[in-house]
């Protein structure tokens, strides 16, 4: 049986933890390429560049490797059209140093990368680890993510869809299991750090606080508060259809 | 009766005409605070500035301006959380140069800036005209911003959800009307244009063609295809609901 090829990417870089860990695991299920950003691309959402030029170089460290100069979805666009020049089997994106639940999806350079995968129709995953050291532990979304390409590889993945999973920072053997999930209905704070720069003049770093206030238990905040491994099942169309009556009406 | 407070943005940047165009009309309806990135941001999608500081400066080219130096959904965050303390009565970006029909609206930063505003629970609208030329005619484009807003300020606007609307490229009389319509399932044909440069490296263009096989006449790109002006309502809710059964029974 011919072994499946397998694109990875992320949004921390090619030198992260995280992606090493994800390629670790890749390569006991089929051929890996590699195609990460050169840097930190996280917060960058489903940007892709268009207004400079992009650069693709050869990494020395994994094989069949290459960074990009732009974001994680310039990353899966130039693996598909510039390099394979065909489709892969899978797209795992990851696994990312801290959650990407709720509409951190939107945000989520991570999730973006799976989400231009099902745009191309290519069964997708991004992980996440609930922990944004730069040495976290990734045993414990190693094993989920295992199991998850396990199963892939021998089920039918439904069109034009991917998989948000976020594990929880615990270990390996304390993930309670998996549970599939909605996106929480859950919003960031924001707040913006104003300082001077040596020249007096203001400059600003957004932060804040994740505030959930949606009491579902059937959220991908919920399971993982829980110990469990979420599983949002993750689509492109933002088409708002239950309020499309509504405007109908308005006779516009 | 108090006048409504508007904030507007864009991604063409400050000094786009499609901007000049939005606040000529915002002006007639209430007053207008715009904070806008100071260059380009098209395709920069739901992206937010994580690894630099920003930075805010008053704008001379309108009154109640200023620019960003990020994305635009850093120009909504900064305008609610460090200019205004408090959330616009409504939030309108663009218009901008080019449709954001269809599955662009994941990569259009004038989207992600209205989506942003649904985030936040503001009536929030991106305007988009099928014309990417700087000189643009906009008047068309603005008839219909006047009729929306008119009809919004009027309207109880549904929570957690804006508007993606569509302006065909044709004459301010020629445009048969608005049609509420769902994202049309339609994408990129992705191409790399390589190049060399000075040295003989190599360097990408990301470059293509948008194909649509949607045959649906309940689209955005049917309707501006009749020239029809279209209005998708949007939301940021991206559970694939459908198919949670089916991961359900895969017994993960």
């Amino acid at each position: 049986m011919k072994k499946p090829l397998i694109l990875i990417t992320n949004d921390d870089g090619i030198s992260a933890k995280g992606i090493k860990s994800l390629i670790e695991v890749a390569l006991d299920f089929g051929d890996v390429l590699i195609v990460a950003p050169d840097k930190p691309q996280s917060g960058m959402g489903h940007a892709i560049t268009v207004n400079h030029p992009l650069r693709l170089d050869k990494s020395v460290l994994f094989d069949n490797a290459y960074t990009c100069t732009g974001t994680p979805v310039d990353c899966v666009k130039l693996a598909i059209y510039e390099i394979l020049h065909r489709k892969p089997d899978l797209l795992l994106s990851g696994i990312n140093h801290g959650e990407n639940t709720s509409t951190n999806v939107l945000y989520s350079g991570t999730m973006s990368a799976a989400v231009e995968g099902a745009m191309e129709n290519i069964p997708s995953i991004g992980f996440s680890l609930a922990d944004f050291d730069a040495n976290a532990d990734f045993s414990g979304a190693q094993l989920i993510a295992r199991q998850l390409i396990e199963k892939i590889l021998q089920k039918n993945f439904p069109p034009h869809v991917c998989l948000n999973v976020n594990i929880p920072k615990v270990k390996s053997g304390d993930i309670k299991g998996v549970k599939v999930c909605r996106q929480a209905h859950a919003f960031w704070e924001d707040r913006f750090d104003k300082r001077l720069d040596q020249f007096g003049k203001p400059y600003y770093w957004l932060t804040g606080e994740f505030s959930n206030h949606d009491k579902g238990e059937d959220t991908d905040l919920f399971a993982l508060s829980k110990g469990y491994a979420s599983i949002v099942p993750t689509q492109f169309d933002m088409t708002a259809y239950s309020t499309m009556a509504e405007f109908n009406n308005w006779e516009l």
